[in-house]
């Protein structure tokens, strides 16, 4: 091994024989499977008509419990028309969000730009958004965007009475609730929910097919027939209203199909999971119980640069993938996402556990 | 016959055996084809990057003698962006194209709307954007828009030196010049011209994969490395930069290859099809000669309600399908439009012509 130029992380973690983590490469693979079963004589979505999509609409309206609902290629479309919607029906461009909201973090602001809407964020980058926060918030808020669960900080809740006491204040108040629910389906377990259940609670909601559904690409803006009719329009401006929509809307309705009844078992690995890292004093998970099928490993005192060849020996030597990236999360420490999908099953328990005791004996070590 | 409701237009323009235009049904195969010799190991781009993404822009980029090409889910995403580029780059809001322009006409005002532009409109809806029109314009305009083929006027074009001088006035003047060339490959058997050669007059090109070439939908961006980068940008914002186009994109490259070499055989097909409807004293064609696959069908003095049934008819009798929609043009006309692609040369000539002159005979009759 040692004549040998140490691995990365990413490749140590492609290279493994068995990963803890996803529901497998992302490849055109993932298309031809979900095709394989779909006739060549399905006609085309038209611009967004025809039985195509709008058999897929009507199942998601009715599964969440909402009046109508619009595919869209991608959630950043979806949540940026919604809330501008949502401004545009309170004549206010003011509309509130967490700090580490996609729309703030990942839409090279386009929210702001192509829609001068103005956020104000709410809670910290630290913690989630409370009902607190909400009661402070500015009169004025033509929408509240709520994300369940909060990616960025691992994947966070709040409890579901405090759920159910903000969507009420906003419903007092005349302010429209927005889910971004990318995790929607991932969530439902731990609340003990029915999608619907939830979705009732907000008056439009964003889900997205690539997450733990692990379709290709794709997201369904979910609401009011007004504000589905008026985010059509709102698509066809953005570029997203395209003639041919369904290598999208076919796959994801064939990975909703497979996965949807394995978000409880995704949600208990993850706690499992959790809990064995969490038995390593130089680990820790964000929550450290997970409340979905994601949480964040976190490296205290630990630099990404000294961590990264660490593991990836680990992943290298045990033929188990744990990580495939670091990012320094303040000073002198690092962490990574863990979203547990099909893979993780597959993995022999004995080894991933050897694994993870490895892992920990080296950080404990440095 | 007598006994049944008459099918409608649509109805037997799809239940005729032979079709003369279009490369045949919207519908699955279509994927199924393009994807079949693919492998599934084959990466999925991610966000914009990857071979899969990047490849295929090099190959655009080449092809088309532009520095950077960025692959778009949509035409209507990259040409809104492209003139913002422009506009921003000239600090003015002003912008010109035809009145019968995609972004006019087409795109629900996401123009107006999302970028705030302010375009002019040169020309009139009954002819192409000239040379004069070009030097009546005011100084501050930032690009000028040119479709080649001017679409919705039957797909005319301007004399090869007439666009010369166009964009010799405008890179004199400093007005950016972009082609919408949704049709760009169409055009080329009339020009004799390379695409590259064609491309070198305009500053920024938008192509299409789903009209001539018959793709699932997908556009490319192409202009110096600096509008790409920028529209990198913007594709984000629109909520078009998807984790994965490579439905689109594999498709694309499939479909291109397919039908980039059959482009002359559809422009002489479409001139001789012209032909034996011109032949018919009720029926005319725009361009009488057309300059590239495409060409609009007119019927004077006739109302689309009752030219409908007349074209059905002859559809139901002879198989061969003419017309699939007629639209009003003007008082007491109708119109439609023909854009010719693999099918035209499936279908027998004796067929056609006796349909051709069916139809000729029982339009004179009314």
């Amino acid at each position: 091994m040692a004549e040998h130029s140490t691995p990365t992380l990413a490749e140590s973690y492609a290279k493994a024989s068995h990963r803890t983590t996803g529901n497998g490469q992302r490849n055109v693979q993932v298309l031809l499977d979900a095709f394989q079963e779909i006739s060549g004589d399905t006609p085309s979505d038209m611009y967004g008509r025809g039985e195509t999509i709008s058999k897929f609409e009507r199942k998601l309206a009715e599964m969440l419990g909402k009046e109508a609902a619009v595919f869209f290629p991608s959630g950043t479309m979806a949540q940026q028309i919604a809330l501008r919607i949502w401004s545009d029906r309170k004549n206010s461009r003011a509309v509130a969000y967490h700090p580490l909201c996609h729309l703030e973090i990942h839409e090279q602001d386009g929210l702001k730009e192509l829609h001068h809407l103005e956020p104000i964020l709410l809670a910290d980058e630290e913690r989630i958004i409370t009902l607190d926060d909400v009661k402070k918030m500015p009169e004025n808020i033509a929408c509240l965007l709520l994300e369940l669960p909060q990616r960025e900080i691992g994947g966070e809740l709040p409890e579901y009475a405090e759920l159910e006491d903000i969507s009420a204040y906003c419903r007092e108040k005349g302010i429209a609730l927005h889910l971004d629910g990318a995790r929607l389906f991932e969530i439902l377990p731990y609340y003990g929910k029915e999608a619907a259940e939830v979705c009732a609670l907000f008056d439009s909601v964003y889900i997205s097919f690539y997450k733990g559904i692990g379709g290709i690409a794709g997201a369904m803006l979910l609401g009011d027939a007004d504000l589905a009719e008026q985010s059509k329009v709102w698509k066809r401006r953005h570029g997203g209203d395209l003639i041919s929509l369904y290598p999208y809307i076919l796959s994801s309705d064939y990975y909703l199909e497979l996965r949807l009844p394995k978000m409880a078992q995704y949600y208990e690995e993850a706690k499992e999971l959790a809990a064995l890292y969490n038995a390593q004093p130089a680990i820790r998970t964000r929550p450290e119980v997970p409340v979905s099928n994601m949480f964040h490993l976190h490296l205290d005192g630990v630099l990404a640069e000294a961590a990264g060849p660490v593991i990836a020996g680990v992943q290298t030597e045990t033929g188990v993938a744990l990580a495939a990236y670091l990012k320094e999360t303040g000073e002198r420490s690092c962490s990574t996402e863990i979203a547990i999908g099909d893979l993780y099953e597959t993995v022999p328990k004995d080894r991933l556990r050897a694994a993870i005791e490895l892992l920990g004996r080296r950080l404990a070590d440095m």
